[in-house]
């Protein structure tokens, strides 16, 4: 049995789109349907509530697109609505967030490990890290630091060079994050730097594992679709990749994030 | 005769403490009011009318507390408002924003000149310092170019260091900055790196000027309270720093910016 319908996947931007490129890369099958709210970026530094009623108008287009599972691609969307969304949508339609995939993954692998996580202000602020790592273990130790400039670094295009090599090496030092056994990359930009963040680690001789949310997304995915029976088994339609806020320079740095040149089409849910 | 009320000053976050700083500088009598609006910050990202409408707001209450001109310490406010608030405003007060000095130095001063401005994405997008100064002297050669990393970079500390060294120069490298006579630092942020900025320049024996925003603005301020009759014998009151949405992070950056530690009192216009 099979279900080609596609999967919707949603963030604050485009930043999602190395979840994305996770899921194509694992699911080749699988269409994909992107949406990212550009109007509205970044979700950071938005109410809870405005964050709400933007994943839930999002969600909605997504369904309307016959998407069989919606993917919030995007840490401070997950924090902010998964919960409600899984209320709303019911248990027909599969949500996946890019958080809870993450703390099951620790879970089983770091147990009395010592954990980093880096990402965003917004998102370290929220603690929904260690909270959520601590109600599922408390045996583990959970250490989050926020590296804000990573972001805009990768969008701008500073990556595989010296610039981001000192970047990232200064945000790596600090104390709070010395000895640690894994790092979570808890922003959708980073699987940008994993490479790089590796190579920081094996520099220094320490064995500390990269844990790409991204990756983990997509696999929480396959175990989901295949669980519900819901895998596709080929490809029906091309991806759509939809902006609610359309420049060029969303299109320029797509590539960095989907890996390949992709068109994006504006789709104004909000007049 | 002397006017010891104070001079209202606002952006939409804390970078503009450096154009409130150049004015404690420059004139130490004047007591000051700063207005940041961090619960918008960044006004880059908002339509013409949402930062029309948060500049009025502010200038209202800058006006309440008895300010005697009106200072609009941001680029983007600058060009979005600063026509609005002076019909609004009339002529009674002074309203200083942070681009018309500068066109007007760089007309005096850089007749026949190629000028170079670096500004954030919003301002380079919105091509205001090119056609503003076409405007004045169209014998002036123009060039933009957005530099979204510097102000985030500056945010998180990273100043006066390699990293910032090596940003900076692979910004000023790109083709169209080449030869240029001066260099407009086009944010609020940029009088931070202005040295290094000098630095880079020095080091490759480029003769290039660099327009400070900031110190051309102060003194801009100055003529214009001298010519009113407005200025003050003496400092009456300390400075007040308000800002609409309160962090320990913007606490902290604010001594970037202002060059020492101050208390930020949060000011809620907005419910």
């Amino acid at each position: 049995m099979s279900d080609n319908r596609p999967i919707g996947i949603f963030d604050s931007g485009i930043g999602g789109l190395t979840v994305a490129r996770a899921i194509k890369q694992l699911l080749p099958e699988e269409q994909l349907i992107y949406f990212g709210d550009t109007a509205h970026f970044p979700y950071g530094d938005k109410e809870k509530k405005s964050i709400q009623n933007y994943s839930k108008r999002i969600s909605k287009f997504l369904i309307q697109q016959n998407c069989k599972a919606i993917v919030i691609a995007c840490n401070t969307a997950s924090a902010a609505s998964a919960s409600m969304l899984r209320k709303e949508l019911g248990e027909q339609i599969p949500l996946i967030d890019v958080i809870s995939p993450v703390v099951q993954f620790i879970k089983e692998n770091f147990k009395t490990k010592k954990i980093g996580v880096i990402a965003t202000k917004g998102t370290t602020h929220s603690r929904v890290y260690p909270k959520l790592i601590h109600q599922a273990d408390d045996s583990i130790e959970v250490h989050t630091s926020a590296t804000p400039l990573l972001a805009p670094m990768i969008e701008e295009g500073f990556f595989n060079n010296q610039i981001s090599r000192s970047i990232i090496a200064s945000y790596l030092a600090k104390n709070n994050l010395r000895g640690i056994d894994a790092l979570v990359l808890g922003c959708t930009h980073y699987p940008i730097i994993a490479g790089e963040i590796e190579e920081y680690y094996q520099s220094l001789k320490q064995k500390t594992a990269i844990i790409n949310s991204a990756q983990v997304v997509a696999e929480h995915i396959q175990t989901e679709l295949t669980r519900r029976k819901l895998l596709s088994d080929h490809l029906t339609s091309d991806h759509q990749f939809y902006i609610s806020d359309w420049t060029n320079s969303f299109e320029k740095s797509s590539e960095i994030f989907f890996g390949r040149a992709i068109k994006l089409q504006k789709k104004g849910l909000w007049k």
